[in-house]
């Protein structure tokens, strides 16, 4: 038998899907790595402990899923967006991966923001004006970390080293590219005014490909410790938030997809580049005639996992005792609480915030507070904050896209029916839930059939996509979100102007982050 | 031996306290009432049951404490402000007692805010332009309730009422005279155009005395019942407002007496009328050449019971456990949190708020959420977000009796060392705490003594307060806190736009008062 690996290089971890041509699963599995963030603003990744996890995650699904003498056809990439790596002429790093939680580069956004260039360069580009973007992480280190920036001789993305060191092919496919902000994204080549800003060369970034580019001839000590053959395909693959899009089956323009896990976004593809003119959304080329536009957001699930933390401590000993996931008993809580948490707001900026702010001050408040509030109002808040906040995204990207045809939504998040169920009525929308869990490596997989030439339609994608749950709005409860969001969305300006002086307070006071 | 009763007849509850004529406390006693809010903005409460309260407590103090032949001198009375009750031509009720806590006017306080008669008559008679002031009452039940408004013969507060059941004599003293918005207060005469708005005459109200005037001759069958002589003294008093001013020995122009028990107050003496030029604070005669200037709070120690019941029902149950009172735990709890709580900044406004916002739709607010904040952190920021508070009403204070000479502090929420010292960090000012815990029926006490002539001079009820513990401001505390109240200045202002749409909202949706 024939199979095909989708895998999936995370923030926190890697995983590696085995599936049939049939789009079965056969196998999962999952490696961590550490996040080093011992200076502020910083967040590294050692490249090796990744390239580590790919290879015992491969290794194990092919151990764990393949019996008799199946075969691996191709091993389709995902990953991360906006890693920046620096090689020297030999290909070693001269740095960590910089992942896209890196803020060191601040200074350099907010100064492109100020001055207009970062707007300009956003409308050639895709890439909004923040530290996440390699761009900006160039001009930091162009400006403050001036011998690695000398030494370099290759500037490239965690997934571009990885496939290097399995195969000794530097390329870069295009949506990788675009999150850069070093693509222009008209053109879907690299872009003259982006080197010329950072200074950097086009023969020291990797040759550009398609997402369904495939590499044959890996190393035969990798392929050896793997368990597959030589002859195996590496398959480009392409971002993360591309293949998860594609994963649901969001491909037409208008079609949302929205994922909430530890962090969150809200998708649609577009069949011309498209620019919001208040740079709240990126758009990078992800294929011929295909753009992705969207706003990624911090604060996801990574909330509701805060509040359960910092706020229910006992009711998660309770939970054990019942044996009960904790989030699903909170949940159940929070049901018990009418739509709108009795006119409580949670705006839940806990750690700074990308789209809708691209303020890495922005921190979280709970407003409307009267005496008949409890814990039970503020667990239902903190979820309806986060919905609210996505939803002020999605307003953002209906000016671009229009009125959404479908909303797709996926992540840890929606795992519970109340989570789905307030996704439509916030949206005032039909929800639609795939029932495929891992979209990012079920479209990589489909991405390495394409490549194959065992498909040519990405439409087809939803064959593999498997049933679906549907939620309708609830008319009593909307009305509710529908009086509430409003006031959100004007608190939200109201906050926004203090946000700077707290998060200064909190920076300055060692101890005010424990 | 010879004993005087101070009495005070509160919101709640009344106490009764019997002293000797050295200030010695013999006995106390408490007895509660109902508070009837079964429509919205209402809170009424039943002359008579506050009437046998007083009965009651008396009694109790009498039959507890008093050996041998001794004697009651005196009784003298402290009591809520602001009440109202409609009386026949026969004296009988026609109303409940309409309580400060009473809302219903507030169309009528709005109305002359909007159209700035409400200024004109704050800078007649000192009384803020809120719904508890009497004169916006009878705005209200001339508009609202005309047939209770045109049979009434008589219109008074809940003491002159009781008063007159032990004695058949009507009088009012100038200090609860002046907080009815009725009084002018610089001729501490029934002010004509407030008589005017409300088409109240002169002969529908109690004649005015002075707060040591006393009257003799109760009836019998009370005097019985309470176990003292016929000749004893009523002592008129004052309100509890000027009575525990008096009682924590701030007698002078800028000397602070701060009081934080359920409610809070910050209030200081002045020589001459004084009004806020943004009518934030009251100002009302209360004897030859004193005036109380001052702000009250609706936002005190309920705040903290509020967090302590919806935040922290687990370890009330482990308080219960550990044989620990609660509140003390929690206040424990919060002293492991540094100062400033890492920068989450609360406002207390669960219940609207009088001083400084004069804001009915006021609500509760946490703002500065990070990862790193738990309940322990949202408990110290409560108790902040109580003193920052009223720090602010008192920065509006400064502005009239200048900068604090003294700062005496009293009530529950000053039990713990946490919130004295707090007190002195937010102030930045040497906090004085007097022992003696109930100021207001000490001075009732000491009101008495001048009027039957055993006192002479207000000051000298320094010599029963008894000792004082001083708290000093903390070096490293305060600069936090000096960081922090501006931002919490300015955020009042913010969030201030939205509170009439989420109180609108709250109202709105019935069950969201559950
Ligand atoms: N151990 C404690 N430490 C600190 N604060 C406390 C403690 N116990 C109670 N409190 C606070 O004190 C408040 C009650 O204070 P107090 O007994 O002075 O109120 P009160 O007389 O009802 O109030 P008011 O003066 O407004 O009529 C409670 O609301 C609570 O927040
Ligand atoms: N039972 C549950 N119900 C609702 N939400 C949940 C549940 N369990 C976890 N979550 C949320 O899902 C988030 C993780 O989502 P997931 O998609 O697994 O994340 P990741 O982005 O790391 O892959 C958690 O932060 C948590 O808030």
């Amino acid at each position: 038998m024939d199979y095909i690996i989708g895998i999936d290089v995370g923030t926190t971890s890697t995983k590696a899907l085995l599936y049939d041509l049939d789009g079965k699963i056969y196998a999962k599995a999952n490696k961590g790595y550490t996040l080093y963030q011992n200076v502020p603003d910083m967040a590294e990744e050692d490249p090796e402990d990744i390239f580590n996890a790919t290879l015992q995650a491969i290794q194990e699904v092919v151990a764990k899923g393949i019996k008799d003498n199946g075969k691996v056809l191709a091993i389709s990439w995902s990953a991360q967006q906006h890693s920046l790596i620096a090689l020297d002429k030999d290909f070693k790093p001269l740095t960590r991966t910089l992942t896209w939680a890196d803020n060191r580069a601040e200074k350099y956004a907010a100064e492109y923001k100020e001055n207009g260039r970062g707007l300009a360069m956003y409308k050639r580009t895709g890439l909004p004006i923040h530290p996440m973007g390699p761009f900006y992480k160039l001009l930091w280190l162009k400006n403050e970390k001036r011998d690695v920036f000398d030494k370099a001789a290759y500037w490239v993305g965690i997934k571009e080293y990885i496939i290097w060191k399995y195969t000794n092919v530097l390329k870069e496919e295009i949506s990788m590219a675009a999150a850069t902000g070093l693509l222009n994204m008209k053109t879907a080549e690299w872009d003259e005014e982006a080197l010329k800003e950072t200074e950097v060369t086009q023969d020291q970034l990797p040759e550009l490909v398609e997402t369904t580019y495939k590499i044959q001839g890996i190393k035969s000590e990798y392929a050896k410790v793997m368990g597959v053959g030589e002859d195996v395909y590496f398959v480009m693959g392409a971002t993360d938030g591309a293949l998860s899009t594609i994963g649901v089956g969001a491909i037409e323009t208008g079609v949302l997809a929205i994922n909430i896990g530890t962090s969150a976004a809200v998708r649609s593809f577009v069949d011309e580049p498209q620019v919001d003119p208040k740079a709240r959304l990126y758009c990078y080329p992800i294929m011929n005639g295909k753009y992705l536009v969207g706003g990624p957001i911090n604060n996801g699930g990574i909330v509701f996992s805060w509040a359960h933390d910092a706020l229910f401590g006992a009711e998660k000993e309770t939970a054990k005792l019942l044996k009960k996931d904790s989030f699903d008993m909170l949940t159940e809580i929070a049901e018990k609480v009418p739509a709108g948490s009795n006119g409580l707001i949670f705006h839940p900026y806990l750690g700074g915030e990308r789209a809708p702010l691209w303020d890495a001050n922005a921190r979280g408040s709970f407003f409307g507070l009267n005496r008949s509030h409890t814990r039970a109002h503020m667990i239902r808040a903190v979820l309806e904050g986060i919905v609210y906040n996505l939803y002020s995204v999605t307003l953002a990207l209906k000016e671009v896209t229009g009125e959404p045809k479908a909303i797709l939504a996926a992540g840890g998040f929606v795992q519970s029916a109340l989570g789905r169920q307030m996704l439509a009525d916030v949206y005032e929308h039909e929800v639609v839930i795939p029932d495929s869990y891992e979209s990012g490596s079920l479209a990589a997989m489909f991405l390495a059939k394409m490549s194959l030439g065992l498909e040519d339609k990405l439409e087809d994608i939803k064959k593999y996509i498997g049933s679906e749950k549907k939620y309708e709005p609830d008319d009593a409860t909307y009305e509710r979100y529908r009086r509430l969001i409003p006031i959100y969305i004007r608190l939200s300006r109201e906050l926004a102007t203090e946000y700077k002086s707290i998060a200064d307070y909190q920076r300055e006071f060692p101890d005010a982050e424990n």
